[in-house]
């Protein structure tokens, strides 16, 4: 197909209009032909340089005759009914994450997918394509390594708003965790504890920042996570997986250049996540377009990554943790059988 | 401008295709229209799965209706004839170094353009579109460091085909660091010296393998070159710039992943340069086609890099360099004024 | 004091030889004039070729006239008693960890040492003196990372007898971590957890190894401590500081040399404790030696690191990690006030 | 033998009162017992609280009763008369570099040393006792990297006193690398040549501040120098081995603590020779001493590390240098046969 598909993407805040611009100078065989926000005159600053139509209804968006798919930017409390609506459309969606906010929709959504009988959600896990991570995995799932025991994870952010409580650092930090355990550890995750320790001067009162976060999975491999997202220094992401043959880490600061003056050396350390996954975002998003090219001219599969299931799963673990985080308990995930 | 640009991709073999294949899959704007190659089965083989056209004679396809701008990857012998001819047919060209085989026909061509009054010549040192390479030379150029006084240099290469000899591992290998020297230091370069030491028993006999180069900058820099292309072992590009307030330096192997197995620790090393350098490449040939686009939408320059003089300053430099292996003295570059 | 001060050292096992040896070859002010051994053979073997005399009773040689301090390198079942014998000789001993095997006997020493009036024993919990740990400390109480807040430690053997179940992993292992998590954080370990996860195929039936070990101090800050003993690989020891205003790191692998060949960069692993705390063995002896000259020579103090609390306060910790092992809960340490 | 060896240290500047107290409190087996400098205020300083005697002739303290072995250091013209002293007296000498400050007068030395039959002399070239060092030495020793053929240096202080001037830079810091690369590569140096550049600004009027200086060994294996005293940052000495089968790195700063904080990461750099080296110091101190008192009782050879053969090599080397820096031209070092 030399034909470049039309894409709508809904919701052009931060996120989204990171995804327009991908999509626009970096990204090949796409277009965006509408854009979508709640506000107006957010939509028409994104849309307008492109030449994209501004649509204020997500449905209509979706449904237009010049949007053969979709990418959702919008607050995880409206991916439900949008994701399911390009289902019913036939479209293929990349749905940032969380596919929906409980447990319970992300199943159904992966079930109303299964009876379709097509797969066309991809979620916006994009670490899976972060060159790192895809390295580790390979070195996991061909065994050399052996058998993996632990999984030790750092999630750092130097600063976010004051709204992210510790159930919020659950739903929006940790759901990275819980999908990149699982696609390194090749397994579901059975259970979840958080231990809430001493919070920085920086967090707001009753905020536990940082808090130690433990996944046991289905092999009894565990999982430990501190998340810390007011350090007031970089973006880290670290993870290292200790196996029965050795052990491997990745998220070490880079070596773009290091510099010797004034009494040290050393390197700068990664600002934010796009310094550290904008390559992993646009790779995603190069995929997932050949992915979607590919399936509206099959008719078949449009998905090349994390699906509707990944969606659900991770929806599961961050029920359970900010149950954990609530009741001070360990929770079991009690996740449906695949089948 | 909403229409991707047609190319005229001249050569296809190993560098050509690896063009064809980033203009085609992940550069956006740009088609590859036509491909020329003196092997008819090797051009068909690289044009037809994209549908480009078999132009047989270059300058045909230069002078083609459905071209807009050329790539050329053809052997250093041809460069200046279908350089010229872009020129001629004001068509933004990327060409492949070297950008003429002699610092005389170099400068001719750098001359012809000045007097058609428009930048439409690129040569493809992508080195400067690296991002180690990009932020050492802002590191420089920001004035933090102080006067550069010395670069130390590194190029290495696990092997090369039997005709590399001395004379052609500094044009076609040093000829990268006559470019970066002259892209960090911001100078250029007055006098190449090279020292013939121990060669590799891996060396065919006569071949000085490795070799010691060193360039004297116009401030009295001085760069030292380690050129040593039958290493057995990878891809390694190092450089290290020693300035009067401090030293910074790049190309240590990457951290992708840092495995601890077997009673050792560490990486793989990098086996070639696409591996080290595709990420360059690639940004080059993206931002190459950006600037070739607003060219010929403006009907003025249509370069975002390094350009004719770049060309033949480094031809100068080579030449230099060839006559010091020969004489084993010496030699000044005698570049002309750039005026 | 010019003349050395004589030396019994109690148990010449693998331990006690190792520091015959460092008190013999690499300790100034010092000699060791006994040795006392279970096997009067392996006593001799030690003890001849220094010209040392062996005296089977331990508690005779604590005695002898020509013994001035005592460096205890028994089983640990045997401390109590031979603690307690040097305190009442008034001799200074250097006593291996554990100081005891309970917490209430290691509480009955500190309070007899306290009665008497005159510091003389010394535990050896050596990290103290690695040049990684003192200096991570440093930054630490220097104020400049601000408050710690989670503390992450690896503790890595290659391998170990098959006696090692997970309630010796505690004992032996961890008990490095009671006292380095106390000396890095300045505080007192309030309660552990274990969490028991997969454990590697090389864990005779019924042990876990490795363990998820977590400390919480006194002011809420966190320790996870991975205690892995049969990881097949090398020694590793690292820990992480994660403070309110920075993190940092100690125990990745030296770079001794850092070699490229065979298609990998990297090093050799540290094979074992020797080669990691080698030199801090050394400079703890150097340092007691150094402490208990000028305590005898004053009659005061005779102690220049962790002192008999710190071996009850790691007892203490121990006796909870253990009973945490065994019961699967959290344990508080309810250790007494140290007035 | 269980006593101490009588040492007489001369000279008791800065590194003479190093050495005193590297063997008064962290060498076994020696005592200092005598004391000569050419300040008698700093003898007494050094001295008084050590109990040694103050000796002004430095021929009268080497001939004492009460003295067994001598460490030389007094400035280099002293050296010749001062080694030559304990050649006669019999008595084993550890003399800081140089040897003697000419090539004549250093084989004069080593021809005197042979004809009275036993090995006296040992030069402080204490590289060879860092680890680091040592551990490269023994990798291309080993043959795994198959034949060197290139050995870059880096040799870099941070400031020196204004007196260093560009000959003074081959004599007092080149000489290390003269040692060291004739300690790595297992050959002599044949040739010299010294490429001024441009200098730092912090650099005296007519000094060239930093060099280039290349060594060629017999083998055509080549070593680059670059020597830069006036950094302003850092003692940092890096030496790579470029080999037919691999290369191997030391030097790089290391990782003590790795500290993230500010918005960068990295750590302290090496403030000193003291702070680098001070391991390498003490250990070729414990090994002399050893072997001084093995030489003693057994009335023969008493070295353990470079001898004066490697003194002369050193001084052959350093006069080619400094004759390359006046000339501007290649100097052969024209050095003996050993035989």
């Amino acid at each position: 197909m030399n034909d470049e598909i039309r894409i709508a993407v809904l919701g052009v805040g931060k996120m989204g209009s990171f995804h327009v611009e991908s999509l626009t100078r970096r990204t090949r065989g796409a277009r965006v032909t509408v854009v979508s926000d709640v506000s107006d005159e957010q939509a028409h600053r994104v849309g307008d340089p492109i030449g994209a139509r501004v649509v204020a209804d997500p449905a209509e968006a979706i449904a237009a005759d010049d949007v053969d798919a979709v990418v959702i930017a919008t607050p995880g409390s409206a991916h439900e009914a949008q994701v399911l609506a390009c289902l019913e459309a036939g479209k293929p969606v990349l749905c940032e994450k969380p596919l929906t906010t409980e447990a319970a929709t992300a199943a159904a959504v992966y079930r109303r997918e299964t009876e379709l009988g097509r797969r066309l959600i991809q979620v916006g896990f994009m670490r899976r394509f972060d060159r790192e991570y895809a390295a580790l995995q390979q070195m996991i799932a061909g065994g050399d390594l052996g058998a993996p025991l632990m999984l030790h994870c750092a999630h750092r952010n130097p600063a976010v708003p004051e709204f992210f409580d510790s159930e919020f650092m659950i739903r929006d930090s940790v759901v990275h965790e819980a999908d990149s355990a699982r696609f390194l550890l090749g397994e579901e995750i059975a259970a979840v504890s958080v231990v809430r320790g001493r919070p920085t001067a920086e967090a707001p009162a009753g905020v536990s920042d940082p808090m130690l976060v433990l996944f046991e999975a289905e092999s009894g491999a565990l999982v430990t996570i501190e998340i810390f997202v007011r350090t007031g220094i970089a973006y880290e992401v670290r993870t290292e997986i200790v196996a029965e043959r050795g052990s491997a880490l990745i998220g070490l600061d880079q070596n773009v250049v290091t510099k010797r003056a004034g009494g040290t050396w050393g390197g700068t350390i990664t600002p934010d996540f796009v310094a550290r996954f904008g390559q992993a975002y646009d790779d995603q998003m190069q995929r997932w377009v050949d992915a979607a090219r590919a399936g509206i001219a099959s008719g078949g599969d449009a998905v090349d990554g994390p699906g509707s299931w990944d969606g659900y799963a991770a929806a599961a673990i961050c029920e359970a943790g900010v149950a954990a985080v609530v009741k001070g308990e360990r929770i079991e995930t009690g996740m449906e059988d695949r089948s």
